[in-house]
């Protein structure tokens, strides 16, 4: 066994891995120390723990390239981590395996805000973007639950959304460019400052890859003007069915608030526990609707709005009339994750995506498996574009309720993908859905992802055992595409 | 020689291939007629004609994937083909290959406004889009000038703009999901019905990759509703520096129209001798910005757009009363690639993009290359997005006058790297640019591109010659990342 720890990955020398990394990265910036290492076992889903062999905070771009190379050459596997926010396991180590910390690397480089756009490095904590960007009057916009703390590399990740992608989309529609190190430590230039490029999109097909095909070192976002005015409601309706033919009403008639967030009985009586966010009292829904824009149309629309919640049943509608009064409007939303540890001692943040026209007989399905099981379900969720928050709750000193909830947990996704939906709308894949992938995915449709996976890592180093099931080396994807070009494959061959 | 005219590729026996296509797809969906292949000789882009050993017409899926079988099998070339409107040779045959032409698949298949999207065959006009979803008050936002000829299909090889590509992107942000034949024949789904799906976003790495992953048999497209009003102002201005600082405040005022066109003094003169457009007398310049939303928003907003103009110089302003003023504004703007056939008997269309703060100091650069050049450029852009479009006039039986043109047309690319910018903003690379991606990326970015395309088409088979300079067998792709993992690398040597 080497002092490091690093033990299992055969033939590695890795006393001369972290001597190579030595050579660039300052001694505080790699850490050795098992004690100092179990500090970032789990990222926010903490239901999984693996101390890493070896953690570096790489200060620069040139210090990320070089522990990458150092690792390509040995085939040590590296995962990167930001803020360790992530609610997937996306983050999760690897106990043979550098973990790269991306958190010394927060300098906002540029701020153009006559182009709207600013670079900045990966482990820049996404609010502070709009903090460099508001005295211009602009913003960045994805804002996970998580912005006063998660990394813009880590948003990059994951594609993260947030309660305002409904109107502004995901993480990958604010990125321009990105600089990434490739497994093998190729420095390269993904999209860039124009507004469109020639050659594939990979920058795309990087937003969202959850760490699996290298390491972001530079990020050029794109800046939003800040909205002339924002007005938000609150209504409070009988029921999640009367709310969600609210939400339907006002997406069919072209409208598109900033946001639209429902809250069932369960999920408000925690949030009121919790902050006395003072909620309509008895609602068995509660929406949040946002409006952001020009003061014309925001008046205009708003208008619109309330006449459908109206329409729909609303018995209690409240436009906040301030900063202030909108805060504690979105404080019972916000804070309804963790409020619902004041009901229940355990629970499963649940993340899936529904057509937003299948909303009421998804509800009504996941209210019927929470009668069958007994396992009680607060949902909670973005619901403009139906990317559902159900919480599972259970009590862990309970006998059977943690495999309970996990099956209750499981069988929602499983109506998710039944109604054309996903598995996922923001928080990854990581390693906690793993599992489902072949659910969602026909093999052949896996496959393909594999061959992208493998023509950057063929190593498979780069976070492995994230995002795609049943981990096979890159040469075992099966199929007729390694079998019907002869000329070739042997020309592949030839110069192994 | 075989009977079909497919003789050098080595070791294929074409006469086979003919009859196993013809097992599955009728007598008429084969051309092997000398004459009736050379109908196909050409895209949008005449200066490049190549007659194509073989065109098959499929009617359905199933069809498609049948041909792409069959060429994998035999290593034949393929290329498919829309109703070849582009402007780049992106659909250029080869000569000893399978032109596969979707205009038999042009069946609307769904069009589900409740989720607001509808499924289409790639054949399918895009107006026709936008016919099918007229009715119910939606639309198909991409717009390319070709719109009502071109199909759907060729809009996502291209990833193809429009005029109103500034407020709603470009083809890849109206797409949802993409079913698609590999290279080597397998069908896979990309993307989907749901807002967001883990895995890799290979769907935007799809679109706009110019035929070279596969062939796409049917698209799910976003659909967006109307909007309640449009209004269109057009401005004349003394000089292209005087509308590009009244299009910079526009901008930067957190405006963002649907389109804010510009034509210079030549292109303004050759669509006045077209059609007669009646642009305002004197223009060095004319602006026409194009408003749209709800009507509230609108009228606010053309106050300030209208402001910024007369601030900036606009010395008439007119306003499009109806949709016939509208009509005749769009087109002078709409007309004006094909006027300048009035004043010059031969000229280049270029597309590139610049970052839009860099418009004056570009503009300067383009007059001063045409001063010296000799060579006349007439200037119509996209301005809100930095998307120019120079045309660049000769006279190809004056001796060395195309060259000249081509010169300067290099030179204008140059430029928009040099600040930037792209090579392209909707036209594609095609056969056109092949030679100047070297321009704009490093080896390294183009060989990240190159993994890609090898991992979905090893053979090379799959629109071959286009987009990347250097065509080379997948296997040297050079570098360090097919030296590095010694372990891999054997393990991918020992299945073949």
């Amino acid at each position: 066994m080497s002092s490091t720890g690093i033990t299992a990955v055969p033939g590695a020398d890795l006393d001369r891995l972290v001597r190579r990394i030595r050579d660039v990265l300052p001694e505080n910036a790699v850490i050795t120390d098992p004690q100092r290492r179990r500090t970032y076992e789990c990222d926010g889903l903490a239901s999984y723990r693996v101390v890493p062999a070896l953690v570096v905070l790489p200060e620069n771009t040139e210090q990320v390239q070089h522990v990458v190379a150092a690792c390509a050459e040995q085939q040590v596997p590296f995962v990167a981590r930001g803020s360790g926010t992530g609610l997937s396991g996306g983050a999760l180590p690897h106990s043979e395996g550098v973990l790269i910390v991306t958190s010394k690397m927060r300098r906002i480089l540029e701020v153009d805000v006559a182009n709207q756009r600013a670079v900045v490095e990966p482990g820049v904590i996404n609010l502070d973007v709009t903090g460099a960007a508001a005295p211009h009057g602009y913003y960045f916009a994805p804002d996970p639950s998580s912005q006063q703390v998660c990394s813009v590399g880590g948003n990059v990740a994951e594609n993260s959304g947030g309660a305002h992608c409904l109107k502004y989309g995901f993480t990958t529609h604010h990125i321009l460019g990105l600089q990434v190190v490739t497994p093998d430590g190729e420095l390269v230039e993904l999209g860039g400052t124009a507004r469109e490029a020639p050659g594939y999109d990979l920058l795309g097909a990087f937003i969202g890859s959850e760490g699996t095909l290298g390491v972001v070192t530079r990020i050029t976002v794109r800046l939003l003007r800040k909205p002339e005015v924002v007005q938000t409601l609150l209504a409070g309706f009988a029921s999640t069915d009367d709310a969600g033919a609210a939400v339907s009403a006002i997406i069919s008639a072209g409208v598109t608030p900033a946001a639209i967030e429902m809250m069932d009985a369960l999920a408000i009586e925690a949030a009121e526990q919790a902050v006395h966010c003072g909620y309509p009292d008895g609602a068995g829904a509660v929406l949040v609707v946002e409006l952001d824009g020009p003061a014309a149309e925001v008046e205009h629309t708003f208008a619109e709005v309330r006449r459908h919640c109206d329409e729909h049943g609303a018995f209690e509608i409240r436009v906040a009339a301030d900063d202030h009064e909108r805060a504690m409007i979105w404080k019972g939303r916000k804070s309804a994750f963790a409020a619902v540890g004041r009901i229940s001692p355990d629970y499963i943040v649940q993340d899936g995506v529904i057509p937003r026209t299948a909303l009421p007989e998804v509800l009504g399905r996941i209210a019927r498996l929470s009668a069958d099981s007994g396992v009680r379900v607060a949902n909670v969720f973005h619901a403009g574009d139906g990317n559902l928050h159900p919480l599972v709750l259970f009590d862990d000193a309970e006998r059977g309720a943690a495999e309970r909830a996990e099956a209750v947990s499981g069988a929602i996704l499983d109506l998710c993908i039944e109604h054309g939906g996903s598995i996922t709308g923001e928080h990854g894949v990581g390693t906690d859905k793993v599992k489902y992938m072949g659910r969602m995915f026909t093999d052949d449709d896996l496959d393909t992802m594999q061959l992208v996976r493998c023509a950057f890592d063929p190593a498979g180093i780069c976070n492995p055992g994230k995002v795609f099931p049943t981990p096979r080396l890159c040469g075992e994807v099966p199929g007729p595409r390694r079998g019907v070009h002869p000329l070739t494959e042997a020309g592949l061959a030839d110069q192994f």
